[in-house]
């Protein structure tokens, strides 16, 4: 059995001009590898509404789900859903559910549900609204596509509302293996290694601690036997 | 005039599975911004030769250049340089010039210069060397590819090796107002001075403080005159 696969398009000039260091990217990657969904891919693009038209298109299409963040506010920058709609071939316009949510959450907050904040129930026809417990405004769910906020804290509180509905494969565990050696010194015995057990991926990252060259080699896999085993063999080689 | 145009590729497995959070991106941004060139996209794919292969292809036909991270070592899953070589149509073998910097360097530290380190001389054919001042181990350009270490200090050297060789434009500026208030709020007349200034980009990134709504007004442009003018605008509608 293969994983569902998963892209992430970042919508955000912020983050591609160095303002911004966007943290949702780990956040996600974190949580789809732990209920068995992979992702393959991320993309980062400015606020061009054709840019964002042209990536959901290539994405969607490729992969089992595609998670967007970023520009889904009440501003003129933010132009996800319409761009979103448009790359799904939807109609878009201020829904009668998104519409209420919002003009109950300003009723109480005892601010106007002006032309601005209207704007936030923008969403295409078709598409299911995402919880959004921080700030009511939703995210939505389109075909295989998941739009949800860029700041962090509303963004993982959408992914938590997103990911218990999705079927996800077996988990991809990974076992670390931290040896005080250069990559140089243990390529040839671990690349041989990573050949005996081509279900498994294996990755070498170097390090420099006080000068001194070492390297994280990681096993990954989704059967834990075939880690254990392969986990055994490494530690038998460098430990 | 307008700015050069730039993309990253980040190769890494180790990115998308969570394991790793990237800081290249945001380092890679800032310096960019800095110098006039514009990032305009970012891909991070996995370890996998046809994916590196069609971004990189996919990319330097886009941009005036692309800048890639990770995937340059010695060990089985170091498989970039072989791609590149593939999407620029250049051949790969081990390089003399690449061969003899590295054979100095482990002659130098009394280690055996093996066949796995052998393997970082592999550069494709017509590329200029990057220097790498950390480990020795270059980069190289071919054609608009500029392909790095990902190691993050190892990379920021090289950077630092190759911006000063680019074109640069015009840097990117910018200038921010922090309000508190929620972008709800502001939303309209900011999108209206947005739209007074054409040859400016105008966002607005909310945040939650202490339970109260505040947003950051950034603007940003090639023209310190121009930014200067709207900023004061800006100031008197929200300050």
């Amino acid at each position: 059995m293969t994983n569902p696969t998963a892209a992430m398009l970042v919508i955000g000039d912020e983050i591609l001009s160095g303002r911004t260091r966007d943290s949702n990217m780990h956040y996600l990657a974190g949580e789809l590898t732990r209920i068995g969904i992979t992702l393959r891919e991320v993309r980062v693009v400015a606020d061009i509404h054709a840019e964002i038209v042209a990536a959901v298109r290539a994405l969607s299409g490729r992969y089992t789900h595609v998670f967007t963040s970023g520009g889904i506010g009440p501003t003129h920058d933010d132009i996800t859903a319409d761009a979103v709609a448009e790359a799904m071939g939807a109609s878009i316009g201020h829904r009668a559910d998104a519409m209420a949510l919002l003009q109950a959450h300003y009723d109480r907050a005892g601010l106007p549900f002006n032309e601005a904040r209207q704007r936030m129930a923008r969403i295409p026809e078709g598409a299911a609204l995402i919880d959004n417990p921080v700030s009511t405004a939703p995210g939505f769910t389109i075909g295989n596509v998941h739009v949800m906020a860029g700041v962090p804290n509303i963004f993982q509180a959408m992914v938590a509302s997103v990911l218990p509905k999705l079927t996800g494969g077996a988990p991809l565990l990974s076992q670390t293996l931290r040896v005080n050696r250069g990559e140089g010194e243990i390529a040839g015995p671990f690349g041989a290694l990573a050949a005996e057990f081509p279900d498994l991926s294996m990755g070498s990252y170097p390090f420099i601690q006080n000068g001194a060259h070492g390297t994280n080699l990681v096993i990954r896999g989704t059967d834990p036997g075939l880690l254990d085993q392969a986990m055994v063999k490494l530690t038998r080689l460098f430990a």
